[in-house]
């Protein structure tokens, strides 16, 4: 794409009422716009790291059978009235018109509606298991919405539920599919996040496991292993800071973390709520086992950003970056035709031809963060392209031929 | 994919409550899930041809320069207040928190969200023109909601809107660039739109134009020349049935249709809401120009699903079909080998191997929809399957590199 076409710019003073150094990055860079406090709208540059995030979420589910869906976001109050949560402080409501009681919530979550659907087509044992998910906007009227795209009154979600014929199935594929294909998640994408035992609820039938990114931000604290990565949420833990692990004897450290992620074995509740059972092989009736699979999509984002990032802005992992190259074109210089040759490679490239002084380019690369800068000008040889990784220091002058081959050949995220 | 892990099942009775024919069939054959009058759920076949169209809408939208984008759906009231539109009837609007007035609406346009953000943007007449885009979950309080995918409560949106230094840059991209791709987007997905003449707004600053598929269902009235495709909506026309057309001489005739896209010019109303301006060449202050450009992405589903059926079920358009191929294993042959080589062929297929009549295989057949029927049976011979276009009566007898090749060739929709 032509930076001159691209109708975001980037701007030199972070914004004055974000606190969150995602929220001002993405916002400098022109990723993101706040509409409310908590509330963004995805730019050009950050709807496509959203979509590419996205892409890696769709394509670990899809690996362990997961069905995408997509479920409304307006509900009917009946839903929330059947498991006791309508009156949950978090939850927005909708009326049907003014003076009227709220006869709708906005999608909080999901295991209601997706029980319901689920009791259309599950009669037998022969029915299950089976897993769905969905990626999409859900929204939580937080009070103190300050962290950006950490903690937003409207994010986006990938939630997914599984349906058993027993707890131990439930148990098989919560730790043998989805723990695997979380981790994945979050690898691909650059982060690691630990496994972290966690609190329980009304609504499970044991602990659950949050995945959290150590970050000195993060509002969790958890106690991990340093030698085998065994890690328990501090609100549930007996472990101190220093202790022996219990699972490798290596040494507990305390970090603070950011969940991105949290799975619940959520038991029989919501499958009794909305009578969702089968007849099992000796025809006998029971209530469907139900897991649930959360992935904060949005929030990923600004973990991302929180991770990586310099003193000039953000630093994209290759895999989730707006784009792979970004090709500057200073003092009158042509980059036409290393355009035209890194589009023909397949690599997607930002080239900004703008009339603008070399500081400004470099400082808006910077910024922007997109992994490879390639870089002409009067001073540079013909047919030779300066390039440099965003976040090394080093650049050197090579062949075009040679720039393309490194960042089509190039793997590290 | 395996039938017997989709979860979803097709039924044998239409769904009492509903009374059109897009959402009887729909739901029979496990497309949508009802969760409250005009509120749908989109179930894995469905969500399949929801994607196919978005990705069609998408490529024609980036093929005209359209930056995608995805906006806030939680609007504070300060927007619609800017514009006049805080009270409007089916705007749904949402507290925060019981005996709270309302501060939030729901997204039912974003023509104020845009304006906003393109006054960060724009300041001269070099930041201009561009458009934006986004595809994503609108909301209406439709008191009558009763027309399936055709009149939601919560639906699926297309907005692009477009910026300008003037009405004739505007006019040239209104014509040049928009109404040719959606000719193309509604073409690529089996529909013949009308372009029809409509009326003006109070934000418009001329006539509107809809896209209208004719449908004796539709809850508009067209006249359209049966020559030259010249069409005015009835609530502005002085045109008749059996009249002569204004532009070719071609016969009038009136039709019912239905409104699938509606692209509006909007001027500078928003802009001047927002104090959207920018520097011309003369460093003179002026008020950007701006379009808007819907297409209802989910009610195209309901309109293909009306249009395209039979007495025996749906019968997609193979550019929007959720798979390709249906292989249907009867009495217990064995499919396995067909289903991986058109797997490997790079054919969508879904396999239907579970235990069952093949009364009831062909019935689920023919609902689904799916373009190409392919069969294996103990009475077909080895290597051989029987193969069926969906819609047509004829049948034949191939061999399976044949079959694969009948349906990685074809190309019509």
């Amino acid at each position: 794409m032509r930076q001159s076409e691209l109708f975001t710019k980037t701007e030199r003073n972070a914004p004055k009422e974000e606190v969150s150094l995602n929220a001002q990055l993405l916002e400098r860079a022109g990723f993101i716009y706040k509409n409310s406090a908590g509330v963004y709208s995805f730019l050009p540059l950050g709807w496509r790291v959203m979509r590419k995030i996205q892409a890696i979420i769709r394509e670990e589910m899809d690996a362990i059978g997961g069905q995408e869906v997509l479920m409304a976001a307006l509900h009917d109050k009946k839903y929330l009235k059947a498991t006791g949560r309508w009156d949950v402080d978090v939850v927005f409501k909708v009326a049907e018109g003014a003076g009227k009681e709220p006869s709708f919530n906005l999608s909080w979550t999901h295991e209601e509606i997706m029980a319901e659907i689920a009791t259309k087509y599950v009669s037998s044992y022969k029915d299950l298991p089976f897993a769905a998910y969905q990626i999409q906007a859900k929204f939580r009227n937080e009070p103190r919405a300050k962290s950006g795209l950490l903690r937003g009154r409207e994010f986006l979600m990938k939630d997914m539920y599984s349906f058993h014929a027993s707890e131990e199935d439930l148990m098989k594929f919560y730790h043998g599919m989805a723990v695997p294909a979380y981790k994945k998640v979050f690898g691909r994408c650059g982060l690691q996040a630990f496994v972290t035992v966690a609190a329980g609820g009304d609504f499970t039938i044991s602990n659950t496991h949050e995945f959290q990114v150590a970050s000195d931000i993060g509002e969790d604290t958890i106690y991990v292993c340093g030698q085998c990565g065994y890690a328990e949420n501090k609100e549930i833990s007996k472990l101190k800071d220093g202790e022996k692990c219990p699972q490798c004897g290596g040494i507990i450290k305390e970090e603070k973390a950011i969940e991105v992620g949290n799975i619940f074995p959520l038991g029989t509740k919501y499958s009794e709520a909305f009578n969702l059972s089968f007849d099992d092989e000796k025809g006998e009736k029971k209530y469907v086992v139900m897991g649930s699979y959360g992935i904060g999509v949005s929030r990923l984002m600004g973990v991302i950003v929180e991770k990586y990032n310099d003193a000039n802005g953000i630093v994209w992992p290759e895999s989730v970056a707006p784009f792979r190259a970004h090709l500057l074109a200073l003092n009158g210089a042509d980059g036409e035709y290393i355009y035209k040759t890194l589009q023909t490679a397949g690599v997607e490239v930002l080239y900004d031809e703008r009339v603008m002084t070399a500081g400004e380019k470099f400082a808006g690369a910077y910024l922007i963060g997109i992994p490879w800068r390639l870089v002409v000008s009067p001073k540079i040889a013909e047919n030779k392209v300066e390039i440099k990784r965003r976040g090394e220091k080093e650049s050197k002058v090579v062949d075009v031929g040679e720039a393309v081959k490194m960042i089509m050949f190039s793997a590290r995220t």
